[in-house]
């Protein structure tokens, strides 16, 4: 069985442009407290097509598992990868000036039949679930991922627990 | 390496309503075509929570890799399987009445930090895609699935190819 | 008749995290203004989602008449304490960060037949509005309540009516 | 502890046009399987203003607990038979043509803080909803309508267990 | 022909809340400014309906044209004000919080067949706009109206062709 | 003081395409019924412009007291009409193929401060609700027309009244 | 100056499946009346993604004036033809199943700085004015063109302004 | 072949009023950059048509090649622009107040069949790339701005490979 602290990253994390770091830092961050191993690009859509053809193309024989894909507006990014490569691409919509992210979330979301696109919420809390997810998703294979994520959910339940009283 | 035709199902398929059925059985034709063991269930968030309850708190033991659950309106069955299983959840938004699935859509989506739905497109598109993404997700074990999947997308791309002229 | 000065409080107000208490003070502090005994409690669907069972399955042994619930986002809170208790269940949508509340809005009020949830504004004017009708629930059997309601509507009326020139 | 065969209804259902029948009427075959007294009545909020008034404000004296009141497009019956009388109204949003009842959903349930409606999904759903709604708010005074929600609660969530495979 | 500089107002200027006043100053402005008589008064659909009544089943026998009424949210004050009169009522949506003044349009501007409210745009601009067209009602009748919006226009239009490079 | 029955028409009902008469015709209708003259033109912001210009600025000369546009999707006819006459003018909003009338509300209501559109509701009854208006507009000056609005009214409270069973 | 009526096409009509042809022929359909020679293919952004890169790299090279691209939903075929070519792009959203083409018009326009998409109405008169304007875009150097359109916006004015009358 | 360095404009760039020049100095700066000879107007459809249709109706002649166009709120400017001359319109929707620009989209984009304008995202990357778009549509007979285009292009892409890592 594969070690998780492996060298090789398992997840690779790619955002449409650098200022869509401040929603996509969430995910590097639950990945990184998992000890998921992962790697993080600027892999613009639009601006750097072949760059995204061959990261996407050559995802699966680098080793990774999963590719995160953050990006707002008219987001091509999760979908371009989706039909570059056979491993699960999971969607950020990163909230968007103008529309507040409907755009995002539609344009990544509504992926057509034969290609698909996980998609999770629009901003911070759906970059910290599509790391989550990533992991989950590994977790059959690196116990120490599985139980990292038990872990992470027995606090978060805890801490609601004992705290439970909002004028306190 | 465990063997893909295993008796034992690896997907659960749940939908809130029969209704749901004309939607979700999209997902059920695309795990069959790749050979992948799934059941099929109607389970209710809010006429069988208990069920529910149940369903996901037993879903890893009893040996699932993943849930795709399909539902509309205030759709809380994907949410709520999600708290009870550490499994990766699939959710699809299947369309509503009134509001053309957008309220399904939102409410499976929406998710906060800390619980993770990965949601696809709304209605038939979604539910086959949720199916493509659940087979990717366990690929890298078993290879029969992998491999029909790289057919499933090279047969899809042989096919536009092969018809290009919309005017024939 | 019980006496509405009962040390046994006769509504809940659950809301999804200690963030949403901000909206959600609004509730208790019309129910502590018109005497109606209350209790506050932080209760998560998708964190502590065998907490939310066991405060909805045992509200009505408890006492409590009905259940007021504020949630944001996929806002499954209402509607699953509803699947679990027989008591009137008031949701309340805390606006949300991207979409503004609409989302929570549509997966509060959009349930499905057989399991209503009594929805109320985005917001704060949603978190009063639940309380006042908690308690118009309950005024026909405690006439201090009725008293106090009829008395806050007088006033407000009376209000309005001082200061109808909005020059001044 | 009164009857709740009596003659004299309790629960007043209207609509603000005779065309939105074909949705209360899901209201009014609640309360009647449930053997709740109640009256139906086509009131506009525009056409017959002072019907209204009349109707909300001599509604407590008559002896309702509590008016269900559906209305489409900028539906504004709810709202001004709330601000007419102490009881709770329930809102119902009729579907219009146009905007598939967004518009009907926006005008009840974005009430200003003072007078609440609690307000259920759109169509049909939503008048059963009510219907189920107003059962339980009098459940505590009348054991019959208690145990007849109870019963109804069973036999959906057994309906449910009964025929869970949805290709049967 | 009536003198516009009479005593007796002939528009009135209504709006649901003290608050309003903010966006509904701007209609004040407008008739201000063409020497209209109007009247400015808070006038809540919901927390004084019975003066709502009043005011608008005495408005033409009191020598008003027509009335203005801003509100947001659920806005049933124009709506309201139109069923008791028949006058022409200018409806106002008021920028609403969470729903940034969409509920107040579709609350004002769907209404049904048989009661029309002439409704203007989202906030301020709706505001003037209304008190611009109320005068346009009326100009038929007092030539100094008339004039007086002719000399507006003239200005407004020489006013952008005077500063028509927006780089000075 | 004016007849009623000149022959010249007080009210001009334009629409953007011969296709929107199917709406527009229930403004013709009303006005018909009420006795009020009036011309039905297509007349195409974007196809016939200058007819629209012309149109429009010699609309006051010609007698019209007021100016009804219907039209659907990028609904510009109304507010160039406004820009070029100081008459009032009415905008209908016609139901649009993919965004159901939701473009052509937007594209008419939302119009800058100095150039007022006075905008009903999307479809039937916003054509209905617009001659309506128009009449009411005029009526101060036109008995006829004014007691022609007070019968409608009655009646249509009276068939409520008559009828108030949905159930019959 | 080129001769309009060249073998080699100057505009490429591309979708992204062969169900946009019924939205797409309208565009083939407008420049074949104005003689402008043209190419129609099925390109899937997400099927065929190498065919889209070599179709969009070799377009410019290939003669190619413009590409009209047509998809619905997750619309990604306008922006990556855009990404990889330097010739101006069009894209044409097709009506979706669920969002009524909103989802595709988002997709299609908010495009990030840097790589424009010219982006036209929803369904078929966005794909016939994608055309008219392509025709636009190359009159200046093909008189023909320029001549074609001129008659084309002459024949539309003028059939307007002979059928003015909706009654007839 | 005419020289790009020429005196005379030959882009437009228009606007409904000062404050939009906020967003259209994108589109100014983007034509500066590509030497690109343009004008700058304020010229509002409402407030001053006539301005706008001898514009429009002259631009050919002046020797435009294409107008660009942004508008707010119920933005009538470039399709009125459209509706005036046979050159390409390319509009831009402004970020409005209460509606975030969706009312500035829908009112530009939805265009009837017959007068195209070539819509852009909402706000500054709008008006950025409708100059881009303008450049690219005078590229092939302008060898020099096809030069700029594309090292524009191809800098953009090489500052996104050059800092590829959003955590330097």
């Amino acid at each position: 069985m594969a070690a998780v602290d492996s060298v090789s990253p398992l997840i690779g994390i790619v955002m449409g442009s650098r200022s869509d770091w401040e929603t996509m830092q969430h995910a590097a961050a639950k990945l990184e407290a998992l000890g998921v191993p992962h790697e993080v690009r600027v892999v613009s859509a639009h601006r750097t097509p072949d760059v995204l053809f061959d990261y996407a193309a050559t995802a699966r024989d680098r080793g990774l598992r999963a590719i995160i894909a953050g990006a707002g507006g008219a987001a091509h990014l999760p979908g371009m990868l989706a039909s570059k490569t056979p491993l699960p691409v999971l969607g950020v919509p990163v909230q968007s000036k103008a529309l507040n992210g409907m755009d995002s979330l539609l344009s990544i979301v509504q992926m057509p039949a034969g290609i698909p696109v996980a998609t999770f919420a629009i901003g911070n809390a759906g970059a910290a679930n599509a790391a989550l997810f990533a992991a989950a998703m590994i977790a059959n294979e690196f116990p120490d991922v599985a139980a990292g994520l038990d872990a992470f959910r027995a606090k978060q339940t805890a801490d609601v627990m004992a705290a439970d009283d909002p004028r306190r």
